[in-house]
């Protein structure tokens, strides 16, 4: 994890990397991406395509500059002069956010994948910039699983998610999800009580708790973790910016664990994403009598997703850190795996219900019966059969 | 279901097929079976193939035959002489036993692919012949699937089992199983709840019962269903017994859902078999918490076993009768779906804390004020949208 805590404490907030000061062509660059950021939606994949194409300045100057056949700035360019984006930078420095643009020592650059994607909903491409609150750079997250799922999850949802976070923010992989009710607040907490890198994406400003019920969860996530939104603080959730969000959560992390998720639920969204972007979705399955696995189930059967069971499952899967730590569940060695081949035959050979006589029990395995009779006994001894009055017979331990 | 009560009750058991006699012919090869059967361990790959290339008569005539050098008969051969194999199936018919042989009315033909198939753990080949007991033709399973797991089940995997036979069944799908404590007992309890076709194959003799307290189940099976059996009346259950039953259960249907299954649970064995045999098997997900379940996840993971929650999903994938009721799961059709544009874009913009106002819902939508404000009026109405003192806000409905 790649946090700087001496970086954080001595420069302004605006300025979290460590090292010299920024060029001044990039913060000509952050200063029209402040402004752009106000004028368009979050996640309008024309604007993010123009910034593409011609830069952020280049873009700004043309739409400030913008008038009508009589000469009258058109209404775009006069909404953008009015804007002071300078003012809004230290205005946010003094909330403790900062602005993290492309070229930032800190900028996730994993979100560039989000220029190649098709738009899903009217949303998409890379965010103009990411208003962060917390400690924790925004590149930590090069290294990260996005956990997400139902709002109305059960305790069984919430208690996996709960554990899987913590898995994977124990391996130093930080865990990704929306701060909402339910399967991501249960991520965050899961990531929190390792003290593992966490990040919440919001669909609001950062300066604003939605739901407001987590404003102490996502106060904590901000003094210890950090807290993203490509909205300017402020800004209000509105259902399309949930949408947006579900792009970033996916595109910044290396892949997408959906935990419960009902047939409709947002975090399919999420997966969505995820899989447009070619990142790994993997599901946790659950009883299919409970509503909000039907949806991971789906993702599964549909071959979207992958099953997963465990933290150290879905480190492998994204191939990161604590990988090697994956071994196959397996039960204990039991005294059968440990028997030689003729112990086999004669264990084969022994009834499992009614008892019965050596002689019997040799003639069925094709093995005389003083041999039949000495490997009984070996068996007896680790519980493989039982003698009977009447013979023998399989003992609790052959029965498993 | 091709059950034919009326052929049963008039013929012998011993030969329940309806129609003419079976030739003399096929009389000396299912005596020659009989005989044979007591011989080998059933399942024994050898004298499967023996059969297979050479035909049961003369591999009967062949070891019975067979003299030393000094002119004495081998033990094969005077063990084959003192069989009785008339007596035997007279015996058995008293009992309501009949022997079903290939070339019966009712052989089950798909147990021929057991020819082609690999032993496993030293079991394999097509039977040489099934004891029956009960009122079902044999080849009423050609359109069959099997449904096994843990003998130590949860309440969870007994309820879904149950309701899964009963849903194949319903559907005239015959459920074979092998009659065990937990997951075996429920699969044929759901399929008699709906009175459908169920088979239960043994591993031992179809007079005996195991478990015992399953003596009233397998009664009733054998009244309305069929129990099978590759050892003849009489034999004892022993551990290779039940591996080599294990491969009928999977060849008899077309394929073989496990329910739950803990990693060392005798059901993979048997879904072991089914992929070895080509047939589809099918895993039912369940808490991952849950031990019985990690076999049935792994199956999943491995690729070796497709996710299914339903019996409509069962039997989409095995291609029977009833796939064309399945119908992907999906949620009531919500108000949201049927918005148009202008109140998709509206809904948009409507914040989901804080109220916002008109004016400032219309800009964001970038909207006419009239407009919105008519087009509010109807989100309101079906309770996307809430207005408050302060202005509007998503509703109940908006939120899931």
């Amino acid at each position: 994890m790649s946090t700087d805590p001496a970086a954080v404490a001595s420069s302004a907030p605006s300025a979290p990397s460590a090292g010299p000061e920024p060029p001044p062509g990039l913060e000509r660059d952050r200063l029209a991406r402040v402004a752009l950021c106000r004028l368009a939606e979050p996640g309008d994949p024309r604007m993010a395509g123009l910034v593409a194409e011609l830069g952020a300045v280049r873009v700004h100057d043309h739409l400030a500059g913008e008038q009508d056949v009589d000469g009258v700035l058109k209404d775009v360019a006069s909404r953008l002069r009015g804007l002071d984006p300078v003012r809004e930078l230290e205005q946010a420095a003094r909330l403790g956010i900062r602005f993290v643009v492309p070229g930032d020592a800190e900028w996730p650059i994993q979100l560039g994948d989000l220029d190649r994607a098709e738009p899903l909903q009217q949303r998409g491409g890379v965010p103009l910039g990411l208003w962060a609150k917390g400690p924790l750079r925004l590149d930590t997250f090069a290294e990260s699983v996005s956990v997400v799922g139902s709002r109305s999850s059960t305790s069984y949802g919430t208690d996996i998610a709960r554990d899987l976070a913590a898995g994977i923010a124990n391996a130093d992989v930080g865990v990704v999800s929306g701060a909402a009710f339910g399967i991501d607040q249960a991520a965050h907490r899961g990531a929190l009580a390792v003290r593992g890198p966490t990040a919440a994406v919001l669909a609001c400003g950062v300066d604003r708790a939605y739901p407001k019920a987590h404003k102490p969860l996502l106060d904590y996530i901000a003094e210890v973790g950090v807290v993203i939104s490509e909205l300017a603080p402020g800004c209000a959730p509105m259902r399309m910016r949930f949408l947006s969000r579900n792009r970033i959560i996916a595109a910044m992390s290396k892949g997408t664990v959906v935990v419960e998720a009902a047939i409709r639920s947002g975090a399919l969204n999420t997966a969505n994403w995820a899989e447009r972007l070619s990142r790994p979705v993997m599901g946790v399955p659950g009883p299919v009598t409970s509503a909000p696995s039907q949806g991971v189930h789906q993702l599964i059967r549909a071959g979207s997703a992958m099953l997963v069971t465990s933290a150290v499952e879905v480190l492998e899967v994204v191939g990161v850190a604590g990988a090697h730590l994956l071994e196959d569940p397996r039960a204990d060695t039991r005294p059968r795996d440990r028997l030689r081949e003729r112990e086999q035959q004669v264990l084969d050979a022994v009834p499992a219900a009614r008892p019965a006589a050596v002689d019997s029990i040799a003639r069925t395995a094709g093995i005389g019966l003083v041999e039949v009779r000495s490997v009984l006994g070996r068996l007896q001894q680790v519980g493989l059969v039982v003698s009977t009055d009447t013979g023998w017979v399989l003992g609790e331990e052959a029965r498993t």
